[in-house]
């Protein structure tokens, strides 16, 4: 469910929006729109999945006279091209987009069919979650997330720019890239990772209760992503198997050097060829923008808040008396733990001073980070 | 830095306690044991790094009469049993304890060296970050944390229980395993993890800049681990060869497996190859205890907050009004954007309650999930 702005008096989408498949992306995608108040007609080949998202609120049924000026196809990958002719073939006005995380496969098969592509231009937001279904659906879940246009040579301009529209509409970042650029990109962050991630959390099957209950955070952000359906990734997979089978041919290589080094460590260059792995993994992921560098950009304080209601709007109100605004705000309390830690971060030069006026009006902090 | 809470009239330790290594663990005990009122004596080779730890405030210099009941040994793996070793000599009254991330080795090299080993107990803290150093050091790093404690048949009962102080005194919980247990559990809960997380993240070098502009949170998460010192875990990885290659041997066997059926997605048996690898990753990451199962416990409503100081403050006190407890709270924002977005966890019987009092208070939800 969402609650919806008042509507902005000029879309970009001059039209009603159909969506076809109401699972997560296309529920979203709904929220998002209704949020805008733009007029959202659902389609699910399932009736209950529809229903879902129509008690939900992520649009509305399908009339006969309806007359979509855009299309969205959110059907799994292996759907996807055979649903984008049947939208071209039903809607003769619309233009028609689709959200697959492969593109070269789905682009081939509509190349095949020899239909007239022109109103169709393949998409892929960047955004998903673990959790799959109209129910995990969340109009926000492509804000300011990268949403790529795969514009081909028979792609219209101004199909183009209907589904640009889209995206801002949603919050969404456009990213323009052919079909095997985005192909290739996906499956090196986020194709393979899966895999790996999958990998390394079948290995949590066969470890002792003891040695499960020593997890911590690293082991939990490394599996995470482990918990996606298998369902919807065969076909991601499947489908874009070259690209991935490189960056899983080029990681092979990789780890075939690490055990070849860890069986003798003591044996001369095993420390260093070791060391050489890690080193490597500090500058891959150094290589990642955004986010990562934000314990880099601000200062924290930690901050010991009683674990009952009104304490930490407490806290953030002296926060917000001060007049230092917050960067960032992270709540960690275990389960069942008296108390809880709120981690503030904010800009370095302010740190010191919000440390005593916190430290003034008796709160405890537990550490601060310059 | 941290600030004291008042000091416990009766702490769990009886006298001074000895930190041998300024790193981050070593700086961290010290900020939580003078956060709890004790008396923290700091050593380290380096003149630089003590006065680091001196300057932040994780204990005093040491002094000629200085006679700590208890001496934690907080240096490289590789230096561990020398420094233990030392500690035992320099101190013939104190228990002496380490805190390195390998316990099988540092044993052997113990008992090789025929010592008197009845006031040695070893142990090692599941806590750290991808920072390391005095600088990262914080006193909330052990809370809730648990911390194994490897009794042997050599180790007296009055210096385990000695450790077990410490470990209370810092908030960590006391868990207590062979040392042989241990290795074999931290190869596969950390230590392979970290390997599989590196070898992950060097992959992105070769990435192009447009592929790591698509990068996600999975991603990001899947690789934060990779930021670790390359230094500190040759060392844990050399140490501890033996369990962290059985890891990841089993690991290659099945991406060999995965591997083979990407070659040719479309033979016989290769897609139910791939979702029984996915299925199995699922399965894994579900035995993890904790934190995993709070979004399952817990309603989320995901509410828009103007990027403003005191705007989360007024949210949460009208939560707090309501006297609803949040379970979780959790807070993104875009750099540069005008809104955040406050993802509120609460009990699932009172997230209808809350959505509509917000609602009613001219909040925006952006979504919610039952």
């Amino acid at each position: 469910m969402s609650a919806a702005p008042p509507a902005p008096s000029a879309s970009r989408i001059r039209g009603s929006v159909c969506i076809v498949g109401t699972g997560l992306l296309g529920a979203s995608i709904g929220h998002g729109l209704c949020a805008r108040g733009l007029d959202v007609i659902l389609h699910d080949i399932s009736p209950s999945n529809l229903r879902l998202a129509l008690d939900y609120g992520a649009g509305r049924p399908a009339q006969p006279d309806d007359d979509p000026v855009l299309v969205v196809v959110a059907v799994p990958p292996d759907a996807t091209a055979q649903a984008v002719l049947d939208a071209l073939g039903a809607w003769p006005n619309a233009t028609v987009t689709d959200v697959a995380s492969v593109k070269m496969g789905i682009g081939a098969e509509l190349l095949e069919s020899g239909a007239d592509l022109s109103r169709y231009v393949g998409s892929h937001p960047l955004a998903g979650r673990e959790r799959g279904g109209a129910i995990a659906a969340r109009a926000d879940l492509f804000v300011g997330r990268p949403w790529v246009i795969c514009a081909e040579e028979f792609s219209d301009a101004r199909r183009i720019h209907e589904v640009e529209g889209l995206v801002l509409e949603l919050r969404a970042v456009p990213v323009t890239m052919t079909a095997r650029e985005h192909d290739a990109s996906v499956a090196v962050v986020s194709h393979a990772p899966q895999v790996v991630s999958s990998l390394l959390a079948s290995r949590l099957s066969a470890a002792s209760q003891g040695a499960l209950e020593l997890a911590g955070q690293g082991l939990r952000d490394t599996t995470r992503i482990a918990a996606s359906d298998p369902r919807l990734w065969v076909q991601i997979l499947s489908a874009n198997s070259g690209p991935v089978l490189e960056v899983l041919d080029a990681f092979r290589a990789d780890l075939d050097r690490v055990i070849a080094s860890l069986r003798d460590p003591d044996a001369s260059g095993s420390r260093r060829s070791i060391a050489d792995t890690l080193s490597a993994g500090n500058a891959g992921v150094a290589r990642l923008p955004g986010k990562h560098g934000l314990s880099d950009r601000y200062a924290q304080l930690v901050v010991m808040v009683d674990d009952r209601p009104g304490e930490l709007a407490r806290l953030l109100g002296e926060v917000g008396e001060t007049g230092i605004n917050m960067e960032d705000l992270r709540l960690e309390h275990s389960p069942g733990a008296a108390i809880g830690l709120a981690e503030i971060s904010v800009a370095p030069d302010v740190a010191d001073r919000l440390l005593q006026e916190l430290q003034t009006r008796g709160w405890t902090i537990a550490g601060a980070l310059a």
